[in-house]
């Protein structure tokens, strides 16, 4: 089921700084930051050689990653997004192993403009996974 | 400096539980599990088409990851790995950004039988980097 790991979601609390540090400090290649604000975040991609990792910032009032930074304020790693060929037959088959899927159980478009799902991470040892189609 | 995403490491209180996990409810391609006593770890690859994910155990007394499995007793993200061409060039330049690394300061023969060095998660927003020489 799983395919690529499609990116590594870090939450932090100054995307300016944490954007300046991959960029100047690790010398790694980043994106211009964009806001997001149907998701609630504001976004950049690191460009890694096989992967990227996404720094995000909650934008708004309602921020998927609000609560994540009241718990961890410097930031810390979210979660992990694999690929997969077909996201309702993923969900299926996690639904019939018992797996539980965040929210209504319906896909949604997320930030690549793809259905995405996330699986509770109380299911799969403390990760956040979330499920991108491609 | 950061080339490919080498792995990212998962801390699990149960290594066979959560092996079965992503072989079974995941559908990952999964190694045998080995005991690295030397690293105070015993590791599960879990083989994705582009990086791995590496489960991990606590083996003996001192394992580095004691301490995160207790805040985190269910497990979690722990670290991600990335190489490097020149571990003691990356040292070097990391340095003297005022970015701390850990430990002595002197690379050590990590998991995988090559260079390693950790980053200060506090220098990069609460997430721990690991430098592998490749």
């Amino acid at each position: 089921m799983l395919g690529r790991v499609n990116h590594i979601a870090i939450a932090v609390p100054d995307l300016t700084a944490a954007t300046a540090s991959y960029r100047d400090t690790l010398g790694a290649k980043v994106s211009q930051a964009q806001a997001l604000p149907e998701h609630g975040v504001t976004v950049v991609f690191v460009e890694l050689e096989n992967t990227k990792v996404e720094l995000l910032e909650p934008l708004g009032e309602n921020s998927p990653i609000a609560a994540f930074l009241e718990k961890a304020p410097s930031g810390g790693m979210h979660h992990i997004c694999y690929d997969v060929a077909d996201i309702l037959a993923a969900r299926d088959q996690l639904s019939a192993s018992g797996a539980r899927v965040l929210g209504s159980g319906e896909p949604k478009i997320g930030a690549h403009g793809k259905p995405v799902l996330f699986l509770h991470p109380k299911d799969f040892f403390g990760t956040l996974i979330e499920l991108e189609q491609v």
